[in-house]
Parts: C-alpha cells; sequence; structure tokens
C-alpha cells in the first residue's frame, strides 16, 4: 500500500556511499521517502554512513533525519560532523529535541559549538535548558506562528506565508500583544474563511485554554485530549507566551509514560533498550527489588519459625499458605491496579481517599466472604477438620478484605505522604501483605486449636 | 489562567433553565465557553436539563457538547429530544462518534428516527457500523478534505474553503481520482505556499502513509506518532480511500487501550467507571479471576498433601516456602511486565522469540544464583543445617530462571497460539509458578534429605 517501488535496502546505501557521485544518487534515491522510512533503513547503517546521508540530504529532510534518532546515537552520528554542520544542525532541529540533545552533548563540545550557533538559537536554549524533565517546558517549541491583534485577516495570511517555512504548526495562530502576554488565538481555518478585511483581534477566540510551563506532561496531554486540540500554548506565571507543546510531541510522551508506570508496577526497574541489553544490564535493572523482597521473604519465613511448634501439631495448616498467600497477593493487585491507574489518568483524585475506602471496604468483604466459603469447603472436604476448616476461611476473609483495602489505598497514602510511589508494585504490595498474613492466620489458628 | 471571569455554577445553569428568556441567556452565558468546559458543568445536571441546553446552543456546539458525553449519558439525553432534534444530532455527529453512538441505540428507535436522517449521512452510517471495535474503520472519520489532482493551487484553495466549515480537518488533504483511489496528499501549509498556477499533482506528495480500514488501532497509533502525522488517511483494499484517523482520537485510544492492558495484567477484570461503581458491580469485575487463581492455590495444597510426611519430618523446609514461592513470582512478574509492554508499543515481536529466551536465560541465571546465595547463606545461619541451605538454593535458583524464562515466553507464545492473551496476568503467572516451585522444592528436598 505505501510504496509499490521495489524497496531500497542497507546494502544498497552502502554501495551508494562509495560512489564518487553518491550526493546526486542519495538525493534521487531518497527524493519521495519519509524520513522515518530513511532511519529505519539507517539501522544497519554505522555513524559516521549515517552523518554522510543527513549531510546529502541537507536542511529540512537531514535534520528531521537526524532528529529520529535516540539521544545516544544522535551523539555518535554528531562526531562525525564537521563543526560548520553540528553547528548547522544545533540551529535548525525542533527547539524541544535540541535542548534534550545538548543536555547530553559532553561540556567540552557545547562550549566549543555554542559560539558557531546564530544569537536567537542560542537565547532560546538557554531559556529552555532550565527546564525540569516531565514538566510542559521541557517538551514545548518555540516555532509557533503568531500575530498581533490589530491586523487584519489578509493581512495576517500574508504575515502568516512568510512564518510557515520554520513553523511546527500554522494550524493555530496565536494572538499576543508588544509583551508577549498571550490574548487568544485563531485557527488557520477561521482566517481562511474570514472577510479579508476583517481584524484578527475580532475572529479570535479570547478564551484560550493554556498551561503552564511547569505543568506535568501527563496534565498536559489529558488537556490536549480533553479540548481536541492540535496544540496547547505553554505561559510563564504573568500570562506571556514561551510556546506551545503539539499533540504528536504528547502521543510519544504518554506512551512512554505509560511504560514507567507499567515497569515501576511490575517492580522491572527503569525502561531501557530491551532487545539491544545484555543480561547483565537487564539483570541490574531487576536484582535490587528481588533482593528486597527476598529479605521481606524471610520475614515470613522468620515468622514462620516463631510458630514451628504449632505447625509441626497441626502440619495441614500448611497446605493452605499457599493459597492464603496466593489470595492475598491477587486481591490486593486487583485493587492497587484500579487506583494506581486511576490516578494516573484522573479518574480517582486525592480528595477520593474516603470513598475509594468505602468502595474497597464492601468490595473486599463481598470477595472475602464468597472466597472464605471455598477455602472453608475445601478444608472440610479433603481434611475432615471443622476447626481448620474455621481458622482457613475466618483467615481468608480478612486477607482478602486487608489486601483490597491496603491494594487500593497504599498507593493514595504513598502520594500523599509524598514518599516515592515508584515503592507501590505489585509484588511489593504482595509481599509485605504475606508477613501479614501468615502471623495473622498462626495467630487465629493458636487461639482457635488452643495450641 | 483560563478564565478570569467568575466561574459558572450549575446552580446558575439550573435557576436560567426556570426562566423565560433561558435560550438567550444559556446563548450568551455560553459564548466564549469551549464545549468541554460546558461538559464538566452538565455533570451535576439531569439529562432532561442537559437536552435543553444542547438544543438551545445548537450546532455546532451543541452536537459538540453531545459528543461529550459517555455512550450510556448520551442515551439519556437523547431521550429528551424532540424527533426532529434526534435526526438533526444524528446528521450532524462525528462520524466515528456517530456509529459508535447508534450500535448503543434500542432498535426501535433506530428504525424511527434512521428514515428521518439525510441520505449520504445514513449511506455513511451503513458504511461504518460494519468495522470491527478496535480497528482503523471503527474510529474513522469520513469528514476529510480532498481535491482532485489536475487543478491550480489557486483552484484548490477555493474548492477548500467551500469545504472547510464540515470537516474535521483541513491541514491535510488527500488527492483522489474519479474512483476515489488515493494518489497523494498535500498539506494546507504547502497549498498556500505554492505559486497559484501550479498543479495540485504537482505539489503533492505522492507516497502516501496509510492504513488499511482493517488495521488495530495500536499500529494505527504507532504509524502517526512514527509519521508525527495529525491524521492517516484509510484505504480498502483496493487503496480506495474511506476516511482518515485523526491524532486526536488516537491520544484517547492509546490512553484506553493502555489502561485496557494494565487492568488485564493486573487481573483486575475489565475498566469499568469506578467513581460511579458500587461494591457489587466492582466484587463482580474481580472475582472471577480470585476464584480461578484460588483454584490454582488449592493445587498448591493439594501437592504439599501428598508431602505431608516429609513436611513433618523437616518442618523446617516450610519457612522457606514464603520467600521461594515469592521470589518465583516477583521475577515472573519483572520479565512479563518487560514482554507484554514491550509487545504493546512494538519495542518487542513474535520474531525476536529465540533472541528473548536467551536475554532472559541468562538475565535468569545471573539473579538466580545471587538470589540463591542469600538464601543459601539465611538457611546456613539461622537453621544451621548445610543440607537445608543446599535445598534452598538450589531451589531458588531453578525457581527465579523458571520464573524469568517462564514469564517471558507465555506472552509471547500465547499470542503465537493464537490464545486469549487476557490469560496472561501477573497473578496468574504467579500462581501457576507457585504449584510448580513447590513440586519442584518438595522433590528436591526427599532427594537430598533422603526422605
Amino acid at each position: 500500500m505505501e510504496d509499490k517501488k521495489t524497496p531500497i535496502t542497507s546494502q544498497q546505501i552502502k554501495e551508494i556511499l562509495n560512489l564518487h557521485d553518491k550526493t546526486e544518487r542519495l538525493k534521487k534515491l531518497f527524493a519521495d521517502v519519509h524520513h522515518h522510512d530513511i532511519f529505519i533503513l539507517c539501522k544497519e547503517l554505522e555513524p559516521v554512513e549515517i552523518a554522510q546521508i543527513i549531510a546529502t540530504l541537507g536542511r529540512p529532510k537531514g535534520i528531521e533525519l537526524f532528529e529520529e534518532f535516540e539521544i545516544n546515537q544522535q551523539r555518535d552520528i554528531f562526531r562525525n560532523f564537521s563543526k560548520e554542520w553540528m553547528a548547522d544542525i544545533l540551529e535548525e532541529m525542533a527547539p524541544d529535541e535540541r535542548v534534550d540533545f545538548i543536555k547530553a552533548l559532553p561540556h567540552e563540545r557545547t562550549e566549543e559549538i555554542l559560539p558557531l550557533v546564530a544569537r536567537a538559537e542560542r537565547n532560546d536554549i538557554k531559556k529552555l535548558i532550565q527546564y525540569k524533565e516531565g514538566t510542559a517546558g521541557s517538551i514545548l517549541t518555540t516555532d509557533y506562528a503568531f500575530l498581533p491583534p490589530d491586523i487584519t485577516a489578509k493581512e495576517g495570511l500574508e504575515k502568516l506565508k512568510l512564518q510557515a517555512f520554520d513553523r511546527e504548526t500554522i494550524y493555530y495562530i496565536y494572538i499576543i500583544d508588544i509583551e508577549r502576554k498571550l490574548l487568544g488565538f485563531v485557527s488557520l481555518k477561521n482566517i481562511l474563511l474570514a472577510k479579508s478585511d476583517s481584524l484578527i483581534k475580532n475572529i479570535m477566540n479570547a478564551t484560550v485554554i493554556s498551561v503552564n510551563a511547569k505543568e506535568d506532561v501527563e496534565v498536559v496531554a489529558k488537556k490536549l485530549s480533553d479540548y481536541d486540540f492540535l496544540a496547547i500554548p505553554v505561559v510563564d506565571n504573568d500570562n506571556k507566551l514561551l510556546g506551545i507543546v503539539t499533540v504528536d510531541d504528547v502521543v510519544d510522551v504518554v506512551i512512554e509514560e505509560d511504560t514507567e508506570d507499567i515497569y515501576r508496577y511490575g517492580a522491572a526497574g527503569e525502561h531501557i533498550d530491551y532487545m539491544n541489553s545484555g543480561p547483565f544490564s537487564i539483570a541490574r535493572q531487576r536484582i535490587l527489588w528481588l533482593l528486597l523482597l527476598v529479605a521481606v521473604g524471610f520475614l515470613s519465613g522468620w515468622v514462620m519459625e516463631k510458630y514451628a511448634f504449632q505447625l509441626q501439631a497441626v502440619v495441614a495448616l500448611v497446605f493452605f499458605i499457599p493459597v492464603l498467600l496466593g489470595s492475598g497477593g491477587n486481591a490486593g493487585t486487583q485493587s492497587s491496579t484500579v487506583i494506581i491507574r486511576g490516578m494516573a489518568t484522573g479518574e480517582i483524585k486525592m480528595k477520593d481517599l474516603l470513598k475509594v475506602f468505602k468502595k474497597e471496604f464492601f468490595t473486599g468483604l463481598l470477595v472475602g466472604v464468597i472466597m472464605g466459603f471455598f477455602a472453608t469447603a475445601r478444608a472440610l472436604i479433603m481434611q475432615r477438620n471443622p476447626l481448620l476448616g474455621v481458622v482457613v476461611g475466618m483467615t481468608m476473609v480478612i486477607t482478602v478484605m486487608l489486601a483490597t483495602i491496603l491494594g487500593a489505598l497504599l498507593p493514595l497514602l504513598f502520594k500523599k505522604l509524598k514518599l516515592d510511589p515508584a515503592l507501590m508494585s505489585a509484588p511489593f504490595i504482595t509481599s509485605i501483605l504475606d508477613v501479614v498474613v501468615i502471623f495473622l492466620y498462626l495467630q487465629i489458628a493458636i487461639f482457635l486449636f488452643k495450641l
């Protein structure tokens, strides 16, 4: 569907790079190819070869290709450029991507090249570099289209044509005063449809939805999606326009944020490039959590050691430990899944704490009683021991209720206490519950069996 | 930042709805307010009141407001409209939202109203209603801008102005022949910047990235994000243009798909409106999985029953069951988290199966040996029993390796076998591992202790 010509291969590119007339040949080869498809072809090439392709493609296509790479790869490719091309690249990159890249460059390198970069871009870099990762400021672009309020639609359209070449989007135009304060916005569609002598300020929408530069990217994503915008303006505390965040950047951010949340919840460490990482790097991401949880597991063992005598007296107690621990872990995983995801998407808020408690209390009671019934039945049928049935059933009800409530409330409480929510993984909740459940189970057993 | 006027309250709206001149008052009140903000105000109103507001706002704002509601709420509001307004609503809604809504309406109602809907919209509904949920076809809109190839940029711009009013986006224009076959696309920016007598076919981009109507929405989202498009054309098997999917619809879809994946992984059932659901509905979502896992837990108990004699002979074996089960569950959760998320984002593909196996084999070995060391040390220190140390250490190494490998491979194998991937939850993997680990542990113990 996408391309009816014979596909280009990496081998073919390598061969062309050895030819005398590589510049013309490459330009011709890639004339109609989207930079993302060139990027995919580059995966099997060396950084020095990629640098040649980028320099050959020139601007804007070479720059767009460069922006496709991850920062480590960008650094490797960058080394192979001439100093002039390095400065060109920095001038032409999208402002948000540029800042991320500069942060990753060695300090000496930056010192060396920045003076070669035009003053406007240099100032832009200085301004954007101060925003923290994960805020609107860190993903904004300063390449937005803007107009003053007091010109006509026709004059506006002419001005826009001049801006169009290097703007990320010209489909929303922001109306600002001399101090860059945000007055309103107008869509290109509305300028096109307006009478040519209408004043911009009369066709603009004066109620602008904007975000502060310090706002979290998830909140920005939520707003863009709620209002169905293609871009949202980012302002400082004085409502001065700093830039815009476009929806295509937000899609990437949402996917990456969700990946981080999921990794955290699975106690799987940081998200690293899995397919290109060796077992040592992968193991390093996982081992810390595992060891911590082993320590918690030892605690469960220690509790059992204290009750060695009772366990030996009624060994049947042991048979129900896996199902009790498993049920606690599973019920806790369920409720924490719902709450953690709900907090991430804004479905559940801090102020809902009490409501959540009530919901989970009754849910836990309902589910716990049903499961307790089956656990008791199992004990009666297999062990023909009514007292054991009561112990197992009671523990099951309490376990499931406790797990359901704790799984839901711990994430909310951790957030309230401003503790690192990264601690709230399913394995963590499960392991903590293990200790509590074993203790409860044996206490109940001692009490009822009079051990 | 967003609105400097005193905020509107739901109470205020309720009062206005009782007044004689409500129409004018409401129109004035909401003149500058985005439909999403009106939607938020409506949360405390009754369906009949919301219906009045929608009818008052008229088109397009009333329709946009109506589209904000979830389908159940839409149904409740819809009941309060006159038949003519019902038909109007159906004519004016975005084609993708309209189809979802019609699917949810009672059959008699649809029969009654559809004849009142204009023929073009009726045909559109018939066409879209056949696509399965979760495919590109189910979220496409037919309100795209299009042009023939043989006219000039100036003529094209004039034609676009006529289309602009009811198109979802006019920023990408699709070039089609008389048979609606997709020939290329051009951005509004490029038409604006082109010489007015250039032919569209000479300024259009002839290499179009498109998706088939049957493609999964996740794939569509990935493509939109990879190519940084605002919209992507959807074609049938003959490359005829059916419609477009816009990026703002995709953000919602990505968030909802990720929520579903996360719920599935946490064995938390279907995603329901948590804050508005009672304990019975919540419990219903969760109980089935819990009971299934209880059954698996009973299996672990049954295995232990078979070894009751050995457990009683060396009761210290029991103390290490929680840490062994926990470690297996945690290692399996980690690797399955990485693989399941990697499959969802396209980072890991079916063809990587062997590579994944190798990675996880060595990762499991590394991590398992470290954890086995600590487990052995714990047994030696606390129980002063070298044989027990060996049993526990060996079981730990095997458990962690097995868990790491199974956690990674089961999701891939399930996909390969076209089994329901919804089975692959962290609690499920953990529960299955419980049974296997207990069996292995006791077998190793019997062998080494010669029980």
